[in-house]
This record gives C-alpha cells, sequence and structure tokens, in this order.
C-alpha cells in the first residue's frame, strides 16, 4: 500500500463532526465513502485529530493508504469530483509509510472568530459568533498571556473528554482585530475536547469585564471544568493548519 | 407620515432577488411582511433598485414611510427581530420627506468576487465565482478603463431589461487581488439589468486571453448584447453602496 497525506478544507455547518458516528453525516464517512467509490478499497481516513459537530476546517490534515495506480493530481480530481462541495481536497502527496496525520502531528493552529458589533453581518452568520456589547480587545490581550507554556488544561476539558493526560503546551495564544471582528489564534501541541471553545468561552466574560484579566491564570490553576466559563458555540471556530 | 432610511445588508442565496413577484420569496416581501408586523401599516419599501435572484447586498438602501410613534433604534430593533438572520437593517435613520431611494440615488458601487484558484474555497462557495483557471490581472485592468466615462451600455443590458435610456456613466472600475480572489469593483451613476454581471462575463473572456483587452471598447459600441460575453452568475456580486 501507498501512503499519502492529504489537506482538507470543510464548511462544518452541514456536518456532525469530522469522526464517523451512528446516525449522523460527518466528514470521515462523506470522505471514505468518496475514496471506496473511485479506488474500490475501504480505507479508513486517519485525521489529525477530530473537530466537534458545526466546526470548520481549512488545513485538515489526513492520512490514507491506497493500493492502486493513480498519481496524486488524478487522485485529489477524483476525491473533489465525487464531494459535495463543502468539503474540499486543497492538497495531496504520497508520503513515507511512517507519517501518520494524528500521531506526527507537531503542532495545530486554531481561529475563533467573533463577529463584535451591534448588528450582525448576514455574511458572517455561520462563520463568527456574534456578539453584539463591544468586547475589550485590551482585557483579552493581556488575559490569553496565561495561556502560554505547558499547563494541565483540565479546566478547558469537556466533560466527556478522554485522554490520558490534560497537559498540553500552548506556543502562541494572540487576539487581534480584523475590521468587525476580534479573532483568537491559538497555536499548540494539542488541544482537548472543546478546549479553544471554552478557552474562548472563558476569556469572553473577561472581555466583557465580568472578571478580571488574572481570571485566567486562577481557571487554568483549579483544573476543574466548573471553574471556567461556558464553552463558545462550534461555528466561529476554524481549524487552519496542522504542522509535522 | 414619517420618512426613513434604511440601509440594509442581506445574503441574497434564499432568496429570488430585492423585488416583489408572484410565487418566489424576494427581499423586499421578506421586509415588508415584518413592518406590517409591527407597525400594523402596510407601506412599501422603496429600494435604491433590484438586485437580481442570488446577488448579495451590503449597502441596500430603501426609503419607507411610517406613521407611528417608533423612534428609529426602536425600529431598526423591531425590523431586526422579526427579520431572518439573512437580512439586516444596517442603519435606519429619519429623514427628509422628498429622500427617495431610488430617485435620490447619485451613485452605487458594486463588487464582484471571483475565487480563481486551482480547488474552490468551500467558505467561499455562496459568495464568490470560482474560476480554477489563472486570469490575467494585467488585462482585466487594461480592459476595464474602457467602461470609464458616459456611454450607451446596451451591449449590457438583459435582452429582458427594461429602461428608457441605456446611457450610463462610470466613475471607477477597478479589478485587484485580495489573497486569492480577483475583485471587480463598479462604481456608476446607476446600472442596467445584468449590467455588472455581463461586464465581468466579458471581461473573463479577456482574462483567459480568449479576446484582447481592447475587445471590451468594441463590445460597448457594438450596442448589442450579442457582442458581449456571457452573463457571469450571480452569487458573485454585492451592491456595497448606495450615494446620495
Amino acid at each position: 500500500m501507498r501512503n499519502f497525506k492529504l489537506t482538507i478544507a470543510y464548511d462544518g455547518t452541514d456536518f456532525h463532526g469530522w469522526q464517523i458516528q451512528p446516525n449522523a453525516v460527518t466528514v470521515q464517512e462523506v470522505m471514505e465513502a468518496a475514496a471506496r467509490r473511485f479506488s474500490g478499497e475501504a480505507q479508513p481516513l486517519k485525521a489529525s485529530g477530530r473537530t466537534d459537530a458545526g466546526v470548520h476546517a481549512w488545513g485538515q490534515v489526513a492520512s490514507w493508504e491506497y493500493g492502486g495506480k493513480l498519481e496524486p493530481p488524478a487522485l485529489q480530481a477524483a476525491f473533489n469530483g465525487i464531494l459535495p462541495a463543502t468539503i474540499r481536497v486543497r492538497r495531496l502527496a504520497e508520503v513515507d509509510a511512517s507519517f501518520h496525520a494524528r500521531k506526527s502531528a507537531q503542532a495545530k493552529t486554531y481561529l475563533y472568530l467573533i463577529d463584535n458589533a451591534p448588528v450582525a453581518d448576514p455574511f458572517r452568520l455561520r462563520y463568527a459568533w456574534h456578539l453584539r456589547r463591544p468586547l475589550d480587545l485590551a482585557a483579552l490581550k493581556t488575559a490569553s498571556a496565561a495561556l502560554l507554556g505547558s499547563h494541565d488544561f483540565l479546566s478547558f476539558k469537556a466533560a466527556d473528554g478522554e485522554t490520558a493526560t490534560s497537559r498540553r503546551t500552548i506556543f502562541q495564544a494572540r487576539w487581534f482585530r480584523h475590521g468587525r471582528q476580534l479573532c483568537f489564534m491559538v497555536r499548540g501541541s494539542g488541544f482537548l475536547k472543546n478546549m479553544v471553545r471554552i478557552m474562548v468561552g472563558t476569556m469572553v466574560e473577561i472581555g466583557f469585564c465580568k472578571s478580571p484579566p488574572q481570571h485566567l491564570a486562577q481557571v487554568i490553576a483549579a483544573r476543574s471544568r466548573s471553574a471556567a466559563g461556558p464553552t463558545a458555540p462550534p461555528h466561529g471556530l476554524i481549524l487552519r493548519s496542522v504542522e509535522y
């Protein structure tokens, strides 16, 4: 079998996340069905990680084994010819047999978008969380510095999230303004289930001045989901890239 | 009656354009129904002009008469509370009785977006025309200069478009790159039915080097729809603003 690396973009609006599950349409299921159709083989697509229902991706990465003779350009065209337009294989390359999209990942970058204006932008409905009250960008910037470095992020893990350890390393965490949008970019070694969304939900309370910026360090130290704020909605979140 | 100016954004994907018509949902119809519901009055919304089915707006303007006591902030909230999220009243102000969104308009600006990359961006599906082959931006820039000034734009009028004269003045016409997108911005005194879309369809043939840049001046001079290229699809077009 030959091994391939796929870089995938999807609009998560119409999918119940990446991972195959009963009674719901997922990106993985749709992509594996497409692969079966042109390859005649039933090989799984192994992604860098799951994305939740409604979360988007610009640079999700999956590894995939294939025993046929098609070359990368033809394979990419075969996927994109069958897939719905809301899922696109942006790049496809043959890689070493040792490459595994999840195990080989070194870092991931997520972006969370907030449409922060009195009246929602109808063109950002699916791709940004609308919050009409102005957030304090300076407070958000100050708070987010507490995320940097290696921490036990247990406070930012969904109750049903399964992982052996909740220690992760955050390399970059940055809030910035882009027109009327406030954007949170975070790059880390890996992320727990709902981790970015709980970080954003907690920081939004700081941005609304319900808690001071120092509150975020206290939430991390508490190692308890109940210390953190609510989970921000999925549609503002996008997996931007995975590094290897 | 008091007179109001509404600035309206809408995602045109789910609407059969602005203007009320039988057996199809239009933006005007949905907005007039909303106004009836909170005002108890059946007043028309008079827009700066129609937009075709599937065309978007960021700054459509409508004038509207109302005899009640609500003030602008409450009226705006009343509209936005009833309207679907794909239509938003961005601004609402009381204006002089003489203001008429169509008759008082001095200029309109449209933007046409082309997603010009081998693989379509799933997040631009509804808002940009995907063309995989690279367009020649320099040729587009050269060609578009021919549009400037006052011309009879009969070649760029849909066969079923009704207007007394097809003479219009174009103040600005500019192609530029924005990341992977090519954008055409055009500002003029007014536009015939499908005019921007036929301009874009004609210029795309120039961008693909099927015709030289000088071809556009010949198309204008021909004063015949058959001299121009195809009509570009509606979903790449957005009415950006109307000036008074």
